[in-house]
């Protein structure tokens, strides 16, 4: 048996992992998307219009992590940054996200008997949020080895991001040989009906389709 | 500023913590409860009562841990073992879930400002799970230290686990003499009203009170 489970938050990255997940073999992966709250709600119907695309299973995890806010991707009182890179650490990162996100991902992989989780960090053309480093991701390894029944065994759930080290363009790129549904993702925080074109996260998607020289299908 | 959140589940060792924490000093400690679909619902209301018994803020997060399962904590068709430990981890191990637990409290203390991170777990007197031993407190600590803003700015959320190598009937006494509401408490996993007194939780707990030599307040 061998399976996977993609974090899938149904923008570009997330999107692009989906499909090198989908090529790398076994059932389909497992589609797992969390509702925390986060402003940016259409986010989840493109990962369900994303995981429907793969015929995968779509399973979404609610938490509401407005409740304890620190983010103004959580927080409604906070607006979100506009115009390029605030330096450091911008107020949309919400606090250990990538954490829960990973470890309920270990568990439902261990529950469900999937080889691994895959989650499309990326530490080059980002935001600055340190739960997207090459050095979480080890970290977060080690809880794996240590702190679940598979760790013991000495079958650890492997913890996979492929992207971690690709810029914005060679993800696009990628996704574009791997045919991932491009068209369908959404990456935009300000919560608006269209990509406000204006946050770090409509910033860095558009440039990184300038970089690779293609015209974005999810935009006109 | 310091402050304190506090792993709640309502059961002993959380309680204890609870009673230590209070103990260090600061504001009152944040009670961090998850409602993840557990078979011993009884302990929410406990840990409610714990919360209220330190005039603590009470935070309950849900997540439906049911979804995936894997666990005869959140299967409801798979039984409760009953009789002693079964050798080896346990089918009331839940995958990932302290994981899951410490992931979200470090978001909780990060966004509140809090100082530090306070789990029960123990790794004497325990049922096997590999998310109670100190290999897995210490992975997280590096998730702390790698995936926060705290962390990189050279003052990570601390993971304090004061009773991961003390035994049972230690933490008896700990809670004893830090008045820590022991009445309160409930440890059963089976689901029941009273105390089942055959599952690996109540063994553990009837073990821990008969060698600290005191009845216990929560029983008769």
């Amino acid at each position: 048996m061998s399976g996977h489970v993609v974090v899938l938050s149904g923008g570009l990255d997330s999107t692009v992992c989906m499909a090198l997940a989908a090529a790398a073999g076994g059932t389909a992966p497992l589609a797992l998307t969390f509702d925390y709250g986060q402003r940016h709600r259409t986010e989840l119907d493109r990962a369900a219009g994303v995981a429907g695309h793969y015929a995968a299973e779509h399973l979404v995890v609610h938490f509401d992590a407005t409740a304890w806010g620190g983010s103004s991707l959580t927080d409604r009182s906070r607006p979100v940054p506009l115009g390029g890179t605030e330096g450091g650490i911008p107020s949309t990162y919400v606090p250990a996200r990538n954490s829960i996100f990973l470890a309920v991902a270990l568990g439902v992989a261990e529950a469900r008997e999937l080889d691994d989780v895959w989650i499309g960090v990326n530490a080059i053309d980002y935001s600055g949020y340190p739960d997207c480093r090459p050095a979480f991701v080890d970290a977060f390894r080690a809880v794996a080895a240590t702190g679940q029944r598979r760790g013991v065994e000495g079958n650890p759930v492997a913890i996979r991001a492929p992207l971690i080290e690709r810029t914005k363009a060679e993800i696009v790129a990628l996704g574009r040989s791997y045919r991932a549904p491009l068209e369908l993702t959404w990456s935009c925080y300000a919560g608006g009906e269209r990509p406000c074109g204006a946050c770090d996260a409509c910033l860095l998607r558009a440039r990184g389709f300038a970089e690779a020289g293609v015209a974005d299908p999810a935009l006109g």
